[in-house]
């Protein structure tokens, strides 16, 4: 298989687009993305959605966004993976290129979400959970994931207060991002305080919905002659499973399809937890931030919360975290989110990030998830 | 690259399955092919599927059915482009073992389009077209059918019943498809005096929905070892895009994404259309197989019924299409279609087509088309 370059990143901000079209957003990234890369054409589009069906009344996302910015001669797909759209679409442009098939694709995630009432962007993110078995039964997304956190309260003795550092540091790093949906920092009162959306989970547990579009251009690595601090890699890259509905797992508190796939991921890599630098993880929910660090090796069981009330995942931490701000703070439009957290970590490795820089970035991880844990996809990224 | 063998097949009947919910009616079709194959688990599988979350409040589909029939360590996607979904769902299987990156695969379209009311049937199949430009005029899809029909007609001066044979030549071959919706062979008269749905567009030129599942598995052929009449690899496969909305096309009447997505798989295959022994194209409607049959070079330019007309669409003609029934007979569930194809040319290329059987067929094409010609994918496949 042949390596893969990311050579160019674009994204929107994450925001209410109301004068845009789906189209319009993507557009707007792929467009920024191939400008990044100095390039006109690709050979294939791969497009990370969810929920442009239900939300825009419109599929074929692929040949429609193509056709958009001009890309009359690539192919392009839609690919669906629930919240982890964009990471799925990511690995399809990845074997697209390392299978020697094309030579370059762009892979922009996007998502429309605010243009609906709340109550119909709630029921579309519920069709990310089983139908038949949860969603039929009232549960909606949030409160799939309060039963989780509740859960794992439980099992290992943590208070809410101690997942206040997740949203602290989230929100801390999004300041600084001018593509993020939400500048505020925030404190340990404001998170106590803030108001309750699913017991135990509350409005700075939760990540924001938003509209926003983000793409990468990826090319086979031998055809670059790049200067070293331009070339940036994906060294590794895996995917997993779980049951969709959480009741259908052995062990509801763990991510098995997180450690699936990353274990994978780090095997192509030929690296390990230790070897990361910064990890854009999945903090749609804080719970979920928890379970994503111990699941990819980087706490004990359990201990997740621990590692965050340490200061280890803010930006001078041993394994920093959301650098952009993450789900919480960036925002969470779902089938881009995956598309955000990779553009965020070529910026790390080019050293782009401005206040937000971990120092000496070199290798980066991200992890994407769709589903409360159903599908899952990590990737690794490396500059050389 | 790798080349790729087609090992499984398995399909279930395109009915009005209301006791089944789409995983289970995936899953059916998943466990045959997988069963066909002499296997019980692969490396990866990807869905063909346009309107789950829109009609059974479902997405997330890769891991609810490479969970349901117990694929935990496979990794899982969906793949759409619109009613091309099974086509572009296949490429992808197609790159992720060609690249090396899996050794196996299950490829399985699904879609269950009898559940709700037949308008919102409608208005999902609208979701194919452009939302902004086509269906928010007022535009269903076979609207659209209709208006480049017409224009076809008045182009190339033929009438209505010059169209007949693509639908009697479908019907009479889903007779002897015990896996068809409709098994009514019908006769000339039949089809003038069938009731109007979008004038010239009647019934009997357009495809009847449905609820169904086809899967196949695929594997590298370099670890087979296998008797000759059970190696099929697939020779040539070739993704294009147009424009989503018809009106947005220099040439509507042309297909140019036909076009290209055949040449870049006659390419692929080294071959060219004198050599191709059967041709599943999608007659979606009765003007899309002609316009199918002409920019794939069987036909010339506007000469579509012509060989219709001639009879060398037959079973024992120049080059048989819809030869167990086609989108017309077989009947359409849109992201399944793609795969029913591919399923129908391997039944063809093992030579178990029973009274349908082509021939001497060894070489054999499909191809399934998102929209009115936006999203195109053609496979050639071939019997060693």
């Amino acid at each position: 298989m042949r390596e893969v370059a990311i050579i160019g990143i674009g994204q929107t901000t994450v925001d209410e687009h109301w004068s845009k079209s789906i189209r319009e957003l993507a557009g707007d990234a792929v467009l920024a993305a191939l400008k990044d890369a100095g390039r006109s054409t690709v050979d294939g589009l791969y497009v990370g959605n969810m929920m442009s069906g239900i939300l825009s009344k419109q599929e074929n996302l692929g040949a429609l966004i193509a056709d958009w910015v001009g890309l009359h001669d690539a192919e392009a797909a839609k690919v669906e993976a629930a919240c982890g759209s964009g990471a799925a679409a990511l690995r399809t442009g990845l074997m697209a290129v390392s299978s020697g098939l094309m030579d370059s694709v762009v892979v922009v995630g996007v998502e429309k979400m605010t243009e609906g009432l709340p109550v119909e962007t709630t029921a579309a993110l519920a069709t990310a959970a089983d139908a038949d078995y949860e969603a039929a039964q009232g549960l909606s997304f949030v409160g799939i994931n309060a039963l989780v956190m509740r859960r794992y309260m439980y099992e290992y003795g943590w208070k809410h207060a101690d997942f206040a550092p997740f949203s602290i540091n989230a929100h801390a790093n999004a300041v600084n991002n001018p593509y993020a949906r939400l500048h505020e920092s925030i404190t340990e009162k404001d998170y106590l305080k803030a108001r309750m959306v699913a017991d135990p989970i509350n409005l700075l547990d939760a990540s924001p919905t938003g509209d926003g579009s983000a793409a990468v251009v990826l090319v086979a690595a031998d055809t670059l002659k790049l200067n070293a601090s331009r070339r940036i890699t994906i060294a590794g890259s895996g995917s997993a499973i779980d049951s969709v509905a959480v009741h259908d797992r052995i062990q509801p508190t763990w991510l098995s399809a997180a450690e699936k796939s990353s274990r994978k991921a780090y095997a192509q890599a030929g690296l390990g937890p230790q070897d990361i630098n910064l990890f854009e993880l999945h903090d749609a929910f804080s719970i979920m931030a928890a379970l994503s660090l111990e699941a990819c090796g980087f706490a004990e069981r359990g201990q997740g919360p621990r590692l965050a009330n340490e200061g280890q995942i803010r930006l001078n931490g041993s394994i920093p975290v959301c650098t952009m701000g993450g789900l919480k703070a960036r925002g969470h439009p779902v089938g881009a989110t995956g598309i955000y957290q990779i553009v965020e970590l070529v910026e790390q490795l080019r050293g782009e990030a401005g206040p937000n820089q971990v120092d000496g970035a070199r290798i980066a991880m991200a992890q994407n998830i769709g589903g409360s844990g159903a599908s899952i996809i990590t990737h690794i990224l490396k500059a050389s």
